[in-house]
């Protein structure tokens, strides 16, 4: 059994793909993430999700289950070079009691589109708020520069380093639609338009945000987050998003 | 003693009905479901409560507890089945030093007329806040679409499936009476006007959520919050709760 | 030792008053309770405590202490029948490397004026909003009625039963001073004012809650902290605190 | 070994520095205050740090860490005599996995310029909001007086006592630069200029607030944080930060 330990086997539902004593390991990983995201108000009520790909496998939360309460039993596993056809996926490993997320080929978008390693989506009321006013103006764009948090994010796909603090750190808004797995194609329209932006906000649900690393994903999400609860509070006291202050203020 | 395990015992207060080494047991349940309550400042100060029901039988939150304290020893039970006069309620277990809750014949008609398995009252402050909102403009129901989070819900009474993204999602509320239990009428008033409801609002007071399972109620409970939180926030900022983007926006 | 516990012993700085291995024994309960307050924001930054009263013992937080690092050994303990002259406090027990708290008569006021079982003191936000809102009216009374958490609140000194939904929860605010000790003159004439509260609020400081026992000081000074930021938010969504719902609305 | 304890090694990296079992050991005290501070919101998405001097010995966090997850392994140590020339700084004990904070030669102006104990700096967005209302008004000091949590704060640099309930809390703010390195001098000039803070907010940036002990940074930073909620809440609502109170209101 040991030695079989992270190689997908042929029997036995695969449960050795999701057991394992490395606190790192992503079927542990995902239900620690996901404790955290419940904590923060970003997968409320079985909302949102999280998905960790190593290698050639990716490790999936399922559908439908309370964030805070999930088990590394709960883990879906897929090998990515096996889905040629997203419509008729194969599960090297599923859980017993749930329903693979309709997320699923929007992590896949940001894995193979982006090489990202994790990718996280979230339905964080902040997110959702800026989508709203955005619409206002019909706008698609999330804009924000000169704040220190900016640099948190990675200059973008390939590239090395990070933004700096006079960048304007630039999101999309997608249009949400009934199903989820129906955002894919405009997630992907997304990344090409915006080929730099580690997210994207879909109006009115929430954002995905991803990384190379479990690390960068999820510091990027936070940093997002911050970033969009500041800008809400910003509206509210008539502070503009973007300013000109490439010189000396004082 | 074993083989009595969940079965009404005719002696000794019954406490092997509140005594159970399985974490999913009601009076496990209740305790740690209302610990999180009162993190989510639902239960402040003794405020609301929260009900399962397992087959025939009814395990209650007493009356004037601190929430995050709660324990097992705690909980009443009373067998459905032999509620014939509410005024003459009999608890198979009652624990040695709390009184019932008002909230008892509420949770009753979760139960009875809906079938439900959970049924959770709390206090929170973006539900009492909507029902200020809409008491200006003297409306008796909550009304948001086109938010993700609405998916949370499913399509109501006896019927499969959860609301889509488009349909509006309808909590009606009723006015709050200064006796918790003399809300029961208006409450029943309210699911027969909304079969499909699975919450009531309460006027200046709270909500009441149920759901099929326990899973249900909660994750119900967690999305209205969501969207009470959520509906505010957007009142602060002028956004309406209401709009038509049934067709793609830009 | 055993036999002399809680008794208060002639020597070796009495550290027997703050030793037990019960959870409910004040020198317990007081870092507990502090703990929780810090995570709500009543006790930042070494603002704010708490105090008990057994009989005649009376347990109290120290000053200037992180509150939610606070320890039994922390605590000082004096006799209520021998605080004869204040400017003169003697200490039954006294922690090594702490200064007692300015709290400390404004606590004894509860114990003495109200007979009460535990009083504290937040520096809670809300509360200090609130009074800054009435200050712009110049008024020294907080009113709030028709909202169900005021249920959570006695009718008064040595009278039975809670307030009702209808009743109007009035709390009296005191100016501040520089030094906190010179707030209990304001702070009894303001219990003799409104003999039936059982908080004062302190003007651009916080508050003061108390109660006949534990859990009444806790749930009330929870309950309250609601009321305050519901005050708070509907300010802000233009929604007065006083209303007159004695009949049905709709 | 343990005669070595704190001592400054000549081999193996120096991992003596960073191991002990003392949970008020630096190199221990450093992640369980990067953790509280997590939980704050002040480090999100690895922004902010702390850093400890113990006499000669500077212990701090590192750069780009998630901060809720920071272990004693991952601390930088070097020796404060010995940093003659701060573009040669030489680290004492390095962690294997990071690279050294930015924060550094700003920590280290604290300790050199103020006798700190301890400096840490936050992302909080309150901090960043009051900045933001400041610049509007093309201010580079926030000044907030009468209320109660100012008595939090130290007079200054070598003077007895802490600021009086009337006095006025004065915070220099300086203009965030790209590279944070380059904020010394200015934060440096900022001290010169008032050089009774213990704190200097960075304009679209966050915080640095230090104190002669732990506890005092700790304490200090928690109260400003408060300071800062509180300022921002009463801009919302319409109330000035500065008023004249040295007599009775009403």
């Amino acid at each position: 059994m040991a030695s079989q330990k992270d190689q997908p086997g042929p029997t036995d539902n695969n449960d050795h793909l999701i057991k394992s004593a490395d606190s790192q390991h992503p079927a542990n990983l995902i239900p620690e993430l996901c404790r955290k995201f419940w904590t923060l108000g970003w997968v409320t009520g079985t909302g949102g999700g999280a998905s960790i790909r190593n290698d050639d496998l990716v490790y999936l939360a399922p559908s439908g289950v309370q964030k805070e309460l999930m088990k590394p039993e709960d883990i879906y596993v897929l090998a990515l070079s096996q889905q040629v056809d997203p419509k008729q996926r194969i599960y090297l490993r599923s859980p017993p009691s749930f329903k693979p997320s309709q997320c699923t080929p929007l992590f896949i978008a940001a894995f193979t589109k982006r090489n990202a390693g994790c990718c996280i989506h979230t339905h964080s009321q902040w997110a959702v708020l800026v989508t709203l006013l955005l619409e206002t103006v019909q706008s698609d764009l999330f804009e924000i520069n000169n704040i220190e948090q900016i640099k948190g994010f990675g200059k973008g796909f390939q590239k090395q380093g990070n933004l700096g603090y006079h960048d304007t750190l630039k999101i999309p808004v997608i249009e949400n639609t009934p199903h989820e797995e129906d955002l894919t194609e405009s997630l992907e329209e997304a990344m090409n338009k915006y080929p730099d932006t580690y997210a994207v906000l879909v109006r009115r649900h929430g954002i995905y945000v991803w990384g190379e690393t479990v690390h960068k994903a999820k510091t990027q999400a936070e940093s997002l987050d911050y970033l969009f609860q500041l800008a809400v509070e910003m509206r509210k006291l008539g502070l503009p998003w973007l300013s000109d202050f490439s010189f000396a203020l004082l």
